[in-house]
C-alpha cells in the first residue's frame, strides 16, 4: 500500500511519541520534528508508509542516542500479555472452532500497538474483539492454504502481541518459522522480545535483519529474503506488514485490526474491524526474483 | 496559549482538509502540504496556534484560488442550526436558570467545528452537552460581570455556531456587539454568515478585519482593536479565541468545548468538557496600549 497524504500527520505524531519515549526534552523534540519535516518534504508517495516511518524512527534513535526507546514499554506489554496467556489457552481449548478462536486472539493482540493508540484496557478490549464480526474474512481460503502445508512463515508485529500469536502457532498443524525485527523499531518485537514472550518454545525464531517497521524486503537480510521467497504460506501480522506486503500475492494472509482509517479504506473494510485477508497480486514471486 | 509540538500534526491535518474542501487534486494537495511543511519548519513556538494556522489557511486559499473553501459547509451548518433554533428557544424559556441554559446552548454550538471533527449528529450531541457537568465553571464570576454592564463584545466562532449564540445574546440584559471575521478562514463566520444565521436581528454586527482564526489582535483592524480595548466584558467563543486571548485578563470569558487534548491540558480541564472560563493575566489592557 502506497503512502497517502493522510499519513503525514501520523509520521509527525509517531516521531513526537518516540522522541518522548526516548526522554527527549522539548528542544530535542523540536530538532527531531525539523528533521522529520525534511524527510516528509522529500518523500515520494509511491513509497509505503513504513518505508517513510523507517527513516523517522532512525532519526529519533540517532538524535536521542537511545537505541530502543520502547524497551520498557515493550517489556510491560509482554508481561501484561503473559498474564493473560493461561486464559487465552482456555479460550482456544473451549472453542467449538479452535482455529477461528486462535486467529481471533492473534488479531486481538494487535491492540498492543503503541504506535496507534497509547491507551487500552487489554483484557476488556480483547474480549470485545473476540466477539466482533470480521471486516474481511478469508477464513475459508486460509483453511485450504493451511491444509497439508509443510511449513508456515509467521511475520511478527509488536512485542506483547507476540504472546497472542502463541495459541495460533500451537493450533497450526505444521512447523512455524517466526520472523522478528533485526533491530528495535517502535515497539516491534526483536528476538529478545519474542524469547521473553515464550515464542521460542513453539516456533523457530529468525530475524528479518531489518530495522524497518513492517517487512520492507529491500532492507532485509539475504537469508531472510530466501526464507521469504521459499515460503508456501505466510501469516503477516499487523498494519505495517499489510502496508508493506499488500501486493505480494495470495500466499500471504494478513491478520490485523484496522486501527488507521487510511488502511481501512485501502482494504475497503470498516474502521476498527478484524481482518483476515488473503493478499492479491503476484508480487511475492516476482519481487523475490528481482531482489 | 503558545503552540505545542502536538499542534504540528494538526496543522497538516487542517491543511489537507481545507485543500480537499477547496477541491484540490492530490498533486495540488501535495504542493500545499509542501508549503505548509516549510511554514512549520520556520514557526516559532512562542506563537499561538492560530497565528500559525493563519498562514496555513492562507496557503490553501492562495494555492487553490478558492477564497472560501468552506462556503458550502458553512451554509449547511447554518441551515441545520436554524432548524434547531425554535427548540433552543423553548429550552431556554423552560429552564429554571435561563442564563445557564443559554450559556450551555452557546457552548454546545461549539460542536459545529469542522476543523476539529467532521462527523457529528447535531441534535443528539447538543442534547448530550446540555446535560454534562462543566469542566470549568466560572458562572458566578460571569453573573457578577454581567450585572449592570453597559455593553458586551461577543467574539464569534464558526458559522452555524452563530445560531446557538442567539439565545445567549437574547438572554443578556445589555446590548451586544457581535464580532466576526473580516475574511473567510476555515469555517469561521463572516458578516454574511452571521446575517444568514439571523444574528443581525439581535446584535450589532462588526468585523475584526482579520482573516486569522481566533482573534489575532495584530491582524485586526484599528477600528476593531478600539472596540476591543474599550470593552468591559468580552465573551470569546471557541478554542481558537482561547488560544489567542487566554492571557488577556479577567474581562474575557471563554465559552468552549475542549475538543483538543492540548487545549484541555492547557486549561487543566477534562477532554471534551464544557468550559466557562474567566481569563487570567492583564494582557487585555496592556496589549491594547502596546498595539
Amino acid at each position: 500500500m502506497r503512502a497517502y497524504l493522510d499519513c503525514y500527520p501520523c509520521f509527525l505524531r509517531q516521531a513526537l511519541e518516540a522522541a518522548r519515549m526516548a526522554g527527549a526534552d522539548e528542544q530535542l523534540q523540536r530538532r527531531i520534528l525539523g528533521r522529520v519535516l525534511e524527510v516528509m518534504k522529500g518523500a515520494t508517495l509511491s513509497a509505503t508508509p513504513p518505508q517513510i516511518s523507517h527513516q523517522v524512527h532512525r532519526i529519533v534513535r540517532r538524535e536521542t542516542g537511545v537505541d530502543d526507546p520502547y524497551r520498557a514499554a515493550k517489556a510491560r506489554s509482554t508481561e501484561e500479555a503473559l498474564r493473560l496467556y493461561p486464559w487465552m489457552a482456555q479460550v482456544v481449548a473451549a472453542a467449538h472452532d479452535r482455529l477461528d478462536a486462535a486467529v481471533r486472539l492473534s488479531i486481538a493482540g494487535n491492540i498492543i500497538d503503541l504506535a496507534a493508540n497509547a491507551d487500552y484496557e487489554l483484557r476488556d478490549e480483547v474480549t470485545r474483539v473476540l466477539q466482533e464480526p470480521y471486516g474481511i474474512d478469508d477464513g475459508d481460503a486460509f483453511r485450504v492454504a493451511l491444509d497439508g502445508v509443510e511449513q508456515v512463515l509467521y511475520l511478527a508485529d509488536n512485542a506483547g502481541e507476540t504472546v497472542f500469536d502463541r495459541p495460533l502457532i500451537e493450533t497450526i498443524d505444521a512447523p512455524v518459522i517466526y520472523a522478528v525485527k533485526g533491530h528495535p523499531t517502535i515497539n516491534d518485537a526483536t528476538i529478545a522480545d519474542a524469547r521473553a514472550a515464550g515464542v521460542a518454545e513453539v516456533a523457530e525464531l529468525i530475524s528479518t535483519g531489518s530495522d524497518a517497521p513492517g517487512t520492507v524486503l529491500e532492507t532485509c537480510s539475504e537469508r531472510f529474503r530466501r526464507t521469504y521467497g521459499e515460503a508456501d504460506l505466510i501469516i503477516a501480522k499487523g498494519q505495517a506488514n499489510y502496508e508493506t506486503l499488500s501486493t505480494e500475492g495470495p500466499r500471504v494472509f494478513f491478520l490485523l485490526l484496522t486501527k488507521c482509517p487510511v488502511i481501512a479504506r485501502d482494504l475497503d473494510a470498516p474502521h476498527r474491524s478484524l481482518i483476515l485477508y488473503q493478499g492479491r497480486g503476484d508480487g511475492g514471486r516476482r519481487q523475490e526474483k528481482e531482489l
